[in-house]
């Protein structure tokens, strides 16, 4: 019997840097890969073999990518989770599976799974009334986070209540009770992790070292590998990545952001079912990246060894200024710190704080390397050209 | 001042396998690639944004790549140099340039140039009849070695001399003096290595690890990094290939092929102006892959780190059996060994012996990645369906 997983034909949702950062490592091993992206000139166009130019939702598109395709995955969880379903009933492969997707789109009900299962959530309750937020800051107390159910993403559809006078303006300034809502309660942190995990087709899990996060204004700003925290609570983190992987029957990489709590304890803040963000470090850091352990995953591959091999630090470089033709500067610099490698993604149009590249510095010490990704960050600047 | 060397337009000429895994490299730092090359759905195809259909010799087709492109380099080294040269006059920049390349591209300069500079080489002479190579066997001894001047690769373009009655099949077999030839003197060698060495334009040099490489055929089936030899020729190796990029003025990757002899003294066997087979390890092994360093040098961007982060084993596979279109097998069982990434270069069609693809294991030790690399290649075929 013939066995030409490497000749698939893969279709991805989304031609951002994840979808790219795919396709850099699914053509390495020789996969077809089809796009569908509403941009022309996304980061993953010049590097694709079809691009269907529409919109996410566009049910006929997505209907089309799956015919172009052996296998359909995506790279970001905002999409039409209805048509990827009816195209599994009509025998289509899609990883993640549409039915883990449908979970994990609506926070509400990620948790709630996560909960039942046992898992470390921070206490939250469904809200639909102003009356509904009120009554959740005298349950869980002030500040407490309101979130909207579905759609959020890099701190979009979150609203920090400050008190009882605030709970008006947050139900309003997340739609008003358009959007399903949810409260929950704060979880006192000292430390942002993340736990990426992948599980192939046959079940098998690897899960990857644990990261430290650092966010400014919501949006990751910097990951350091490993996280400085005790053994133990690594352990227990790498084991709750697992068991995630396990409730949702997730195929393909999943992130499973945590929290750190000031005795060590963890719980889940979020999960999302694709490659990650703070998994960008993998690429130069891992025996196998996240993006090549993805493509592995969802075209029915073993799983590669996800092992750290050397410290590990990635800054976002995100826009700056005004929006306009993207102009990268200092690339000579920041190119010429030790360890360092540039990502550049190569959108045609910078704005104010949008993911524009990353640039990731490994070295013999995690020390070294946070000074270097520092060093080398502080030189590289993408504005707009006005 | 704004500096937009991570906006440039690269031309490359040459869409094989290395052109391939260029792109790839220059893809995450945000270039905009054009290729040259005949056959349509060559390697570099589908991840470029312009594919010039064309002959490498074509004139037209290469003075197009460079009005494409804010600098041209190339895959190999057998085109059409005097087109560079010219375009250099008119201003262009060509990296490797138009000069180190003519000279490389004849055996006979290249070899003279590094012997005129002190350079070990394997003793040659210039030969043009039979009368010539028997003088060369008298003086040489047998067997030795016939070499076209230029053309040759993968042990094409040589012929070993076995005795005086051999001269003129040997000369008969590489063209009967239609083309330049060589003799070189047998240089009894117990291995075969080969460093890679980096040139930027400001005359920055990084050297690579010592490699040790395996023929089988004449092509390359096995490279080991790091080589099994002593500090001192290690040191010796490295030394020379640095020369070696001075000597030819070089800017990009260069590979540099030695013999090393039975008391450890090393000669340059050949040298070529590009990334080399015998560096694919440096994308999982390194902290800058050969094909990183390359884009950066003939971009104006500093050199990368070359140092050698674990050690590895690359192994190439090659077509077997019949002509056809590409049918690859076992990629399963050579993924599930520990360490392995696997490369497929995407031809349509597979020739006995052609190179369709490699793998490279990494290993916390030469001898685990070097099981583990066996292993993997026993699993994978590539074969041509008829």
């Amino acid at each position: 019997m013939l066995k030409q997983n490497i000749h698939k034909k893969i279709g991805i949702i989304g031609g951002g840097q994840l979808g790219q950062m795919m396709i850099l490592e699914a053509k390495k091993m020789g996969f077809y890969i089809t796009v569908l992206d509403p941009t022309l000139h996304c980061p993953a166009h010049s590097i694709v073999d079809e691009h269907i130019v529409a919109d996410f939702e566009d049910e006929k598109a997505i209907r089309l990518l799956a015919e172009k395709s052996d296998v359909v995955t995506y790279e970001f969880e905002h999409i039409n989770a209805d048509v990827l379903e009816q195209l599994e009933n009509e025998g289509k492969k899609i990883y993640p599976t549409a039915k883990s997707l449908k979970i994990i789109q609506n926070k509400f009900s990620q948790k709630t799974l996560l909960k039942s299962d046992g898992i470390p959530v921070p206490d939250f309750m469904a809200v639909s009334s102003v009356e509904d937020i009120k009554n959740a800051g005298n349950e869980y107390g002030y500040p407490f986070m309101l979130k909207s159910c579905t759609g959020g993403y890099d701190g979009k559809g979150n609203h920090l209540v400050k008190d009882a006078s605030d709970c008006e303006n947050a139900f309003n300034s997340l739609g008003g009770g358009q959007l399903p809502l949810m409260a929950e309660k704060f979880y006192p942190f000292t430390m942002e992790i993340s736990v990426l995990a992948c599980r192939a087709i046959n079940g098998d899990i690897k899960v990857y070292p644990v990261a430290e996060n650092i966010h400014e204004d919501s949006i990751l700003n910097k990951t350091r590998v490993p996280a400085a925290i005790s053994d133990e609570t690594t352990k227990n983190a790498m084991n709750l990545a697992k068991r995630v992987m396990e409730v949702f029957d997730g195929v393909g990489m999943f992130c499973v952001e945590m929290f750190v709590s000031p005795n060590g304890d963890v719980a889940i803040n979020e999960v999302a079912p694709r490659p990650h963000n703070s998994g960008h470090y993998t690429i130069e850091a891992c025996v196998t990246s996240q993006f090549e352990q993805h493509i592995r995953a969802v075209s029915g591959l073993p799983l590669g060894d996800p092992s750290l091999i050397r410290p590990a630090v990635m800054r976002n470089i995100l826009g700056e200024g005004p929006s306009g033709k993207a102009i990268v500067t200092g690339a000579d610099e920041c190119l010429s710190i030790p360890g360092v490698t540039l990502h550049v993604y190569g959108k045609e149009t910078s704005k104010n704080k949008r993911k524009m590249g990353h640039l990731t510095a490994t070295a013999n010490t995690l020390e070294e390397a946070e000074k270097n990704a520092d060093l080398a960050k502080s030189f590289i600047k993408i504005t707009g050209l006005q």
